[in-house]
């Protein structure tokens, strides 16, 4: 192969490389900023959010177009081939981060500044510090191509999935205790699940990783502790 | 091109198509079987929803390997281009609508049989009805590469946001008024959701029906009427 074109080639895989790197800096900005706008009740903020997320949806448009180009293009083949499938993963997961963000920044506008159920936030923002620094732990192990760090990601997902489900049953307790609560906190249980979809999407990133890195996809369905979704509270139906 | 390599090549692009088309029987199927499960409270065909979900990942991943295979050996152009990312796009849409579904199957373990909100089981069967019949309309405009069938199911989307949203006011107000319904209504909450998401997925699958006949993106975002995340109810903070 002539040397113009490998370099022509690999030009293209760095410009993959860092539309992925400046759609996860902008899916972490977005997601820190849609739980400072909830905690702080700031809808200025929100609204930027909303608004910047239109610019990560249209980069997620150029990866797939980037990506499809260099596979028709340039035939890749094993490991090329599997960093072009990557990144196709891992930009469709921080568009949906982003989608994510911007969710619970619609609803800043829903709860208002009246929230009685503060405490409630306390449970919001741990949840959201531990989703944001897997999330930016994760996207270094994709930067790094780092198999160990993305699997110890993965593994992690667990600490969130147990925080949520007992922010859920949390937040259930408050509904109970005073119906004044019930409309914000339906809210902050829609905010929760929305970063606990966030960790998921990281543990997706993590998977892509290890494929790019070894060749093995991850198919079988990861040890699963979120129980939310199957959770009775004592005392009701 | 040699006649073989042609006939081969449409039997590559007719492979995918097949595999899409199961693909949308399958996850058809699973959202009336989660709707149904719901209704009835039978928690076995809810567990059958959980498991038939698996095979639809696996087929999303077929059909991933396959494209790829495709658009490195054939280079496609134009109209075949987007047929074959098309078909990346649809699959990914769908293997969606199946996690959706089996969401919803696992909260029918939650809910449990004492469900004494029934009525708002009406709502939430109301809403599937609609977003089922989308999904099927959708998959069939796909199947016929039919554009103006798609862009009418993508209009009709709004009509399941307003249902979503009103069924949203809905379920707060049984929770205000019977505390002891908040538990299962927080699951109905998510029903819902899923429901009214199953239905953003379809106008995806709609845009890309327009994509692949037309070749013009959708970028903008559709008008949305889902007001649910700006939601307050009367008398709440």
């Amino acid at each position: 192969m002539a040397e113009h074109i490998v370099s022509s080639y690999e030009n293209e895989l760095r410009g993959l490389a860092a539309k992925i790197a400046e759609m996860g800096g902008m899916a972490e900005g977005l997601v820190a900023d849609a739980v400072q706008a909830l905690t702080r009740m700031d809808t200025a903020l929100a609204q930027k959010v909303i608004l910047t997320d239109t610019r990560l949806d249209r980069l997620q448009r150029e990866v797939e177009q980037n990506a499809i180009l260099v596979i028709a293009r340039r035939q890749p083949m094993a490991v090329d081939l599997r960093e072009v499938v990557g990144a196709l993963r891992v930009s469709s997961d921080l568009e949906r981060v982003g989608d994510l963000a911007k969710n619970i920044a619609k609803r800043v506008m829903a709860i208002g500044p009246n929230l009685n159920a503060k405490t409630a936030l306390i449970g919001v923002e741990h949840l959201s510090e531990i989703a944001l620094e897997q999330l930016k732990a994760v996207l270094d192990a994709y930067t790094a191509r780092d198999d160990a760090s993305a699997l110890k990601v993965r593994d992690r997902d667990d600490e969130i999935d147990a925080l949520y489900t007992s922010l859920f049953r949390e937040l259930l307790t408050y509904m109970m205790e005073d119906p004044r609560s019930i409309s914000s906190c339906a809210h902050l249980l829609f905010v929760a699940k929305n970063i606990e979809r966030i960790g998921d999407h990281t543990t997706n990133i993590a998977e892509t990783v290890h494929y790019v890195v070894t060749g093995e996809q991850m198919t079988d369905e990861r040890p699963k502790s979120d129980a939310s979704s199957l959770l009775k509270v004592a005392g009701q139906e």
